[in-house]
């Protein structure tokens, strides 16, 4: 029976069964993270192999350099080769980075910032820097335009990308608007892939500014859950044909194939875009870590084998999306208190809760050991309008904790529902 | 003969005689490059042991933390523990980043940039904003200070350090004054360390500007060139004993410990600086390579043992540093026509030629092979107002060919005298 059809004895009822069963929870001291997109330990073994790579003693990139010393500021030439086919670029096209893309993205953010963009003002110099911000999102996009005072709008987010007419509209009235947070692929927390028409419309913009750039956090660009998986568009590619290449900055990382905490961080543009970074990047670091771009290369040997790789993660974390997904249609969709997301990829469920139930529920789970994503995470300056959305990220737990956690977490989903309809009927 | 005795005709004569013997040089087609401070294969050797140290497949800090993962943002535990002792501050003293001191330097400037430091106003907001660069010094630091538009004041070195004097008296008049640039042990390029008297100035300087910080880059704080090295003193700790604890940013890092691509970066400063960059830091990045951290905490065990294993360093470098002095000694010193550091550490020997003339010598190593840092390098915005100082970097190439390269070097130094004087003349 759907919770919003039940009248208020019906509620108070379901209330005090489920407050029942949440306080059984409670006893349970459970202590479970949710919190971050982090891989399981399993995944990390998949990549131990690579710590081998230099058994040989051999420490030479294909150019002669010793990765071991300075040098080769941009990449090694083999790791721009290799990763400039995840990330759809050319070699010459592409700056290999430490182990953040987060960090080549607050990175590029400051120099526009304090250098501008290829002879534009700084935006440092600017009374007002603002950006198009899709929602829900990633919260650490967010906090990095936060950290430099953009404002941020909130642009909604469709089954195919951000609401394009919306962001034609903007970026073509306002000159202050100079830069748009995409996931394009298994969007961080919605799972959505942007259609072919959203990509050739990104592609397209025309926009005000003419330092306005498309920050393509292509995360999960290979990090499928399907057997068949549709890329999608090549943005630097339909750029180019009209002209408007130097429109999107492109990121990567193996921070999801190989290991987070000591991946490769890449970034991908046009070549205009590429040399005026290189020359800033050659201020602010003499070279990243070549050992470790030479150890993935070595390790995966053609892209090919890296995608191979891909598949061995999703034999791991596919069921416990699934396993998300099943217990929230067993659970929640005959109440009708929640709408999800069945991600194809990526490494997150976006979950939509009644209007105003998002902090409580979280709030309900932290204090029965489940640490969730802080509701209103996934909006600029951490405001979710509508208080509804929560991150579930399944990939870090057992399935056995990833079952209890869901139990625990649907509960809480009652709870509050039930809740908020009671208070409402006051 | 002093060069500066000769007369015409001897002059003449002497540039004839040492012209033919650099054609000579010419048609070697020498091809050695000694711009930067870099190590030989021989000392990157001395750490290829670190590279196993996960042979045992225990990957979890000491905290339990599995460094594979995201996590710890400013460092393990054992690594705050291990690189608190090299650079003199404690556990809670100290971020630890990732290879490169250059890019934490980088980030520090920016921070202070586009947020400002502890409470002040951001000093992009700011219409002046000056930094004091003692000379000779660094070229990549001037580059940091360039790149975000701060004008750059010359200090003079002495043989105890920066010119306090001058030091105290601008940074107590002028508010626009931010920040200096020190190497304090074995600067580069003079190979000077500051006196104690020095130290204890700059831990009780009284800056208008109480966002002033000094940027004390130790980065050869334990890269001793003999058995019996003078450490200097903790500047930290004399800044705390008068309250003034926050006026600086320590950094250091083990680039030329183990590998310049792949070492580790620290930072150490009060708990005030700590605690606002490490809430900065989390901005920019998730976590750095933890899995490197631990490599060095457990490829070294101690403290005491990296100290002992820098005397292997020590072992293969010093006989090039003796090198370069004897025969600057030798071929230099009786003609008067240049003058040099003998340092007891670091990676630099400076060289001052007679005005006018460091150009003319690093031009004419270059076109008979030898690639030497650009002259005027040494001081902010690349000039050096004497055209005198050249940094010598002798570590990297072998005995012999360092031998070959010096031999150019002081025939090029001759013959650009030789020139000048002659010039003089007319």
């Amino acid at each position: 029976m759907n919770l919003s059809e039940m009248n208020k004895e019906q509620l108070i009822s379901f209330k005090n069964e489920v407050e029942a069963l949440y306080n059984g929870f409670k006893s349970q001291s459970l202590s479970l993270n949710m919190a971050r997109g982090n891989p399981c330990k399993e995944q990390l073994e998949l990549s131990v192999g690579m710590l081998d790579v230099f058994d040989d003693g051999n420490f030479l990139s294909e150019n002669g350099v010793d990765v071991r010393n300075y040098g080769m500021l941009d990449g090694i030439p083999e790791a721009k080769e290799f990763f400039s086919d995840m990330i759809g670029v050319q070699d010459d096209e592409i700056i290999i980075f430490g182990n953040s893309s987060l960090n080549a993205m607050f990175w590029t953010v400051q120099c526009a910032f304090n250098k501008g963009i290829l002879g534009n003002t700084p935006w440092s110099k600017l009374d007002k820097v603002k950006f198009l911000c899709p929602v829900p999102g990633y919260d650490r996009h967010f906090k990095v335009t936060e950290f430099f005072g953009v404002e941020m709008i909130n642009v909604p987010m469709t089954a195919s990308g951000p609401d394009m007419d919306m962001v034609e509209k903007l970026v073509s009235e306002d000159e202050a608007i100079k830069g748009i947070w995409c996931v394009p692929q298994y969007s961080n927390p919605d799972g959505i892939s942007y259609s072919d028409e959203t990509v050739r419309r990104f592609a397209n913009l025309k926009p005000a500014a003419k330092d306005f750039r498309i920050f393509w956090d292509n995360a999960y660009c290979i990090h499928h859950l399907t057997d068949d998986p549709k890329p999608i568009l090549n943005i630097l590619e339909e750029a180019k044909k009209v002209g408007n290449e130097n429109i999107v900055y492109i990121y990567g990382s193996t921070s999801k194939v190989t290991f987070p905490g000591a991946g490769v961080a890449v970034m991908g543009a046009s070549k205009a875009n590429v040399e005026e970074l290189r020359k800033y990047l050659g201020i602010s670091i003499i070279s990243y870590d070549k050992m470790n771009q030479l150890r993935h290369v070595k390790f995966f040997g053609t892209f090919a084998n890296m995608q191979e790789h891909m598949k061995k993660h999703k034999a791991i974390i596919a069921p416990k999306f699934d396993l998300v997904c099943s217990t929230l249609e067993k659970e929640i969709a005959p109440l009708g208190i929640g709408e999800w997301t069945e991600p194809k990829g990526g490494y997150f469920v976006s979950f939509n809760a009644l209007n105003g139930c998002a902090k409580r529920i979280v709030q309900l789970c932290a204090e029965a050991g489940v640490t969730l994503t802080g509701a209103g995470a996934t909006f600029p300056y951490g405001v979710d309008p509508d208080d509804k959305n929560i991150r579930i990220a399944p990939t870090y737990p057992s399935i056995e904790d990833l079952g209890k956690a869901l139990e625990l977490f649907v509960i809480s989903v009652k709870f509050a529902s039930a809740e908020k309809l009671l208070a409402e009927m006051n």
